[in-house]
This record gives structure tokens, sequence and C-alpha cells, in this order.
């Protein structure tokens, strides 16, 4: 009856799941959450995650492993960096939670290479011994495994290929400062700015958008023959190909596997993609596969309860 | 008393060291060679190393593994690819060991990786988790280690540093067929380009040189005072350090470490090197250490001993 948690922070909310040890899904909760940082906001995160139990006739002293992923870096001791985007108190979270689940070993992982653990236990990437997920949404991040593992730095930057510099002439600086990151072009922001770019340098207006990075909507015009559209998006797979074949002369990975918001036009560039990956990459990597990730919003989630149960 | 071989076989010769499994170098042996094609030029192989051993009171038997590197691809499963720069039957060479070395596991490893692993084994890399070697030589090579382990890749294409992509405006192509490879620069082919490109921008003379290669005298000149000399080193090493900056944003080592013959000039362009890198790096991995191998010519030899020492 041994149980895992695992716990996908986001900024207004967590998500909760259950798994068996085994890597099935056997329940799912959202926990509606402010700033993380006080004794009262830590017992919502832990009644939340009693409830879930209780409701599949659990008992907290089944749980054996809790793992959280937090949009930021970890370190390889587990301990969390400067999170830019979450109001959160780790220190804190992790020692109610330790009160109420006594069994469990506790760890926390970075949300991208959450994601490719995720995929590397119960996902696209299953019994891979190499592959990086690209994980592209409001930014662009990646999670790289190779040997099985995650690579994640000296410094906590293994897998920030959101940073690889596709274009030296850019004039744009990207949030880190320098100028020209895949990140630019191949993030949700990135597509919308694009695809802006090509309407003004057509005269032409672009499509109702809903906000700074509503790829959706790009999506939806390049389907309807938005040309805009279509040169964004190519744009952008010819960037992130390229990205791509400069990895590969690093690591070589098995494949690629595309996660985040963005992936969810993948039927649309992965043509372009995987076109623009043979053309720039190093001849042995040509036939690297580019796939879809399969577990969408729930990679993170299984893959903290995996980093958890690992020991780690 | 058993003893390990390190055998690094070159176009015209074969260097090879006899180890204590502790990584002590305790004899070495240059044996001329022509083509490794036949049972007679194997013959001059194994009696060149029965030699070394008899010289050194060692009997065969007490030989428990001999690595060694090639310049080529090495799969995962020690399988040697296509060696385009020696004419070397890896299969009966390996036999004709297998013969005299009884008790002996052997190994082939790709010369680059090899040299990584010797920096691991008893170099500056000795405790390191992680680091990569950029060997500086004819061509650009590169060991990429994580966890303590070589990167060699799904496609045996991991590593290949010198085929990262510091240029999208070059013209000129280089021998993998693309454009704007590091190696185009940061060879010693590159240097001796570049040098010659600066003597004919400024209409000067370049110093005499011994063939396309010849780097010694690109750097004796930058100490005398050559600014075309100069301006070609700074040029070199800020290429180098931008292809450093995008490994960091991928692997995060804890350090690089450069050997191959232009590291020779290591004092010349070390600073420029730092600067570069530490100009074009994400900002977590600022303080990532850029070093001398320590191990120079011997490494690749070090390391193909302690390859087959670990038994694969």
């Amino acid at each position: 009856m041994s149980k895992v948690l695992g716990i996908d922070i986001g900024g207004t909310s967590i998500k909760a799941g259950m798994f068996s040890t085994e890597g099935e899904l056997q329940a799912v909760t959202k926990i509606p959450t402010g700033e993380i940082t006080s004794e009262a906001a830590f017992a919502v995160v832990t009644e939340g995650l009693k409830k879930l139990l209780a409701d599949n006739g659990v008992s907290p002293d089944d749980v054996v492993a809790v793992g959280l992923d937090v949009p930021g870096p970890v370190d390889d001791d587990g301990k969390v960096g400067m999170l830019a985007n979450i109001e959160l108190d780790p220190k804190g979270l992790q020692k109610a939670i330790k009160r109420v689940f006594k069994n469990a070993n506790l760890a926390f992982i970075n949300d991208a290479n959450a994601a490719a653990l995720g995929e590397l236990w119960q996902g696209t990437a299953k019994d891979a011994s190499s592959f990086v997920l690209v994980a592209l949404g409001t930014g662009v991040g990646g999670g790289v495994v190779t040997d099985g593992k995650i690579v994640s730095g000296a410094f906590g930057a293994g897998g920030e290929i959101g940073h690889i510099t596709v274009n030296r002439d850019e004039q744009l600086s990207c949030g880190c400062g320098r100028q020209g990151c895949l990140e630019q072009y191949s993030s949700a922001t990135g597509v919308v700015r694009l695809y802006k770019v090509e309407c003004a340098n057509r005269g032409t207006e672009p499509v109702k958008l809903d906000g700074p990075t509503d790829t959706l909507s790009v999506f939806n015009a390049c389907r309807a023959g938005d040309e805009a559209a279509q040169a964004a998006i190519q744009k952008m797979a010819d960037y992130l190909g390229y990205a791509l074949a400069q990895i590969s002369v690093i690591m070589d990975p098995q494949m690629y596997l595309l996660g985040g918001g963005v992936s969810g036009g993948f039927d649309l560039f992965a043509e372009s993609l995987r076109n623009s990956f043979r053309k720039y990459c190093l001849a042995p990597s040509i036939s690297t596969r580019i796939l879809p990730a399969s577990l969408g919003n729930d990679a993170a989630m299984y893959g903290s309860a995996y980093q958890a149960m690992q020991g780690k």
C-alpha cells in the first residue's frame, strides 16, 4: 500500500498526484494557494494532501516519498535557489510536510528536470538512456538526461537550453541580459512576438491575441492560412532545430521530447523542425528522433514523485 | 604485480605506457608502425609491447588490461567506426594482442575521450565529477564527462565540440561540410589560417610557417609583438569562449581543460579566453574554471589504460 506524492508548485495553485510505487497515477487534486510562506499557507497544502489520501482510503503513514517541483534552480543537494516567479518558503513547507508524512523521503526538484524524469519514468522516454526534454512555455527550459540521470550542472545551469545563442546579430535582450537566446524565438512569448513582427513586415493586422503568450491564437491563425503566422512558426522551428543541432554535437542524445504550451502546435511545426535539425546537425546524429512529450502538464508531477522515490 | 597497458595509436607510430593499477606510469615505449593491417604489422606491435614488459621484468601474464585509443568514433559497445586518418584493422590487432596477453581485458576508445578519462584518472580533473576536455589539435575534439563518466553519445557524436557553430555567417566550409564550426577557428589549422587572414588584412608578410598547422610559429610571432598574430589569437580565444559558454547552458560542467598542440599557447590566450567565456556565459556559470590539461600528450595513453581497467 506504499504511495508516492508528486507535487507541482505553481504561482496560484499546486497540483498533487498520488502514485503507486510502480508509477501509476491513481488520484489528482488541485489546491488553490497564494503565497506559500506562512504556517497557515502550509496547512492549506498539507490539509489538501491529507484529503486527497483520505478520499482514496490511504493513511499519511503509507506515503514513502513526497516530491515537489519548483520553477527555479535546485542544486545537486536538493537545495532550492532563488525563485523569481513564485512566493514560497521551501524550508517551512518541507517541515510542515514532514510533520504530516512521517515515513516519507522529501525532495525538491527543478520543474523542467522533473518533467524530464517524468517522461523517463512513465512517458515517451521510457527506457531511453539519453534524451533532452525541451519545455516550450512562457520561457524555454530543458531537462538533459544522460545515462538515465538528470544533468543538473555544477552551478545549477544544466539544461538551461533556452539560453543557447541562436542569433548572434540579435539586438533585443533576453530576460537573462544576453542577446539572441533560443527563448527569444521559441517560447510562447517568442512565437507571439515573431508573429507580430511578421504582421508588421507585411503591413497586416494580427488576429486578436489574449496576451503576450497566446500561441493558441497564432496556431489557429496559421491553420486558417495566415501567412504571417506561418512565417513566424517557420522561424521558431528553424531556430529550435538549430539549437537542438548544437546540443547534439555536445551530448548527442537518443531523442528530443517537446513539452510545454507551445508543443500544442507540434503538428504544425514538426516537419519544419525536423528539416531544420537535419540541415544543421552533424551527420552521425541525423536520425535523432524529435517527438512530443506524452505526459503533458502532468510530467513534472510524475518526475517529482520519481525523484523523491529515488531517495534524493 | 598486475599491470595495465595504455596504447595511443597514431598514423606512423604507437606510444605504449605500462601502468600500475593505481595509475602510476612506470615505463613508456614508442613503436614505429606503418599500416597496422597485416599479421606482420600486428607482430611489430606485440613484440614491442613484450619488450617493454621484459625490460621491466614483467610477464605478459601479469597484464590485466590493455586499452587502445584511436583517432575516430568508438561506440558505447567499444566498436570502432570509420577511421579517416590511420590505416588500422582493429579486430585483427585485437586478436593478436589477446593471443599474447591472455589475462587482459581489451578496450578501444576514442582518443579525445581517452584524454578526458586520463585527466580524470591522474590529471587536472582528478576528483571532478563533470568537466569537458577541449582537444585543440589539427582539428578540435572533446571529451565530455558528467557524473564521472564519458558521454559518448547515442550516435557516437558526443563531445564533437569542434562542430559547435560559432559563426553563422561563415562562407568557408568545415571538413564536416557545415559552415562556421569552432574547429575552423580554434584548431591549429584554424589559428594559422586566421593569422594569414589578419596578415592579408594588414598587408603584412606572415612569419615563415612550417606547414598549415604550425601554431608554434604564430605563438612566437605573437610573443615578438606581431599584431596580426595577436589579432588571430584574440579571435581564436573569442570563438572558443563563445563555444564553451554554449556548452555551459546545456551541461554546466565544473571546469574546462585545454589540451592538444594549440594549448601550448595557453599563457598567451588564457586571459582573453576567460574574458570571452564570462562575456558570453549565463550568470550562474561565471566562475567555471578554464585550465590547461596536465598530462599533455600522455593523457590518451592514461585514459585508454583506465578505460580497459574498468572492464569496458
